[in-house]
């Protein structure tokens, strides 16, 4: 289990994002926050429709303290969260599948960071493409320079919004279960079955032309 | 692309499960958000709190048209469930990165169910266990009858809440990147980044008992 990191300038707590269920796994400090996005690029984005609360994934980058978002205009979610209204947007990197001795200790190794906000679009043009830029290359490092950038319609066509991490929670469980000690001489296995997410051989476009080589940034 | 699948007995139609954006990528056939829902066993849970929309992760499992989530009924996020509320609960798995020779047409291969609510509690003894049962064996199948199971205190510590998936629907995207036609003669490599889930070497307990065996299940 993690301990809280101590407060310090960069502690990110509100009444809102204080971690209620399981308090020591709650973690404040912006750059465990800052970590916990980097190391992904699919989050979930919580919001209101009119019939109730809607969650989809969606990608996303990170630059400084501002989480970026991109989609269509068209699309039900961004056209929504353009009306200035509070969103949530989660992370969650699954670490490890937690085998107690007993059901009721069974656990999840995980690390997530919760996103508090009232996204905000980002019409100004440099920012928006710049926002574009960090998404891009937050899921692969070294493409924006290499694919064709978005022209004028294209730009059009995608919508931005983005989250200050000012109200922002990371929550981690690491480490081997944590079982009554009356259990622990029973005669039941147990441990952590680790999972993790990884990339697999890259799969050419079947339209790729010839002699087109696989660029070093994906080698 | 997928095609969306004809109507059938199994569709789940609404108006607030229409898969609003690219259309062509919805599935309403009970099977393909079965067999989504059973590939996985991590969600993402949205809800309203005072303050606005709140998304966790937790865990799940499906039995037959019924998810079960559970948890401890002091945490926040099954407290606030438990009054009949309105929720959502979204599944995705990441399949890959598509890489296509234009910016605008990167995307994401994932199968992704959303499943809106009121989630129910369960009370009734037999179903409660049943359901720790299901979520249990959908994470790790075996694990049920070999671990203790729950205790009267600990069965009571437990909340079970259940979603019908009467409104769910699933949204899959599959295949290579879909770009401009002219831009097929670009000198830009494109293909997909396939992305996976896996599991590691199991992590013994430091404090395992001598002589206990790794179960078949988990071999």
């Amino acid at each position: 289990m993690t301990s809280p990191a101590p407060p310090d300038p960069g502690d990110s707590r509100t009444e809102r994002t204080r971690v209620r269920r399981v308090p020591e796994r709650g973690i404040y400090d912006q750059g465990a926050v800052h970590d916990i996005l980097d190391a992904g690029y699919m989050c979930h984005v919580g919001f209101n429709a009119d019939h109730g609360p809607v969650v989809l994934p969606t990608l996303y980058g990170r630059s400084g303290d501002t989480l970026y978002i991109h989609g269509s205009p068209a699309a039900g979610m961004l056209r929504a969260m353009r009306g200035d209204i509070p969103a949530c947007v989660t992370v969650t990197h699954v670490d490890g599948i937690v085998l107690a001795r007993s059901l009721f200790h069974h656990s999840m190794n995980y690390r997530s960071v919760v996103v508090f906000g009232v996204p905000e679009e980002v019409t100004d043009v440099t920012e928006k493409m710049s926002a574009l830029e960090v998404i891009t290359e937050n899921i692969v490092p070294g493409r924006w320079n290499d694919a064709r950038k978005p022209n004028t319609s294209e730009f059009t066509q995608t919508m931005v919004l983005k989250f200050p991490l000012d109200e922002a929670s990371a929550k981690v469980r690491t480490g081997p279960p944590g079982d009554d000690e009356e259990d622990y001489a029973m005669d039941v296995w147990a441990g952590v079955l680790p999972v993790r997410q990884v990339t697999g051989e890259l799969e050419a476009d079947p339209r790729l032309r010839d002699g087109i080589q696989v660029p070093d940034y994906l080698g």
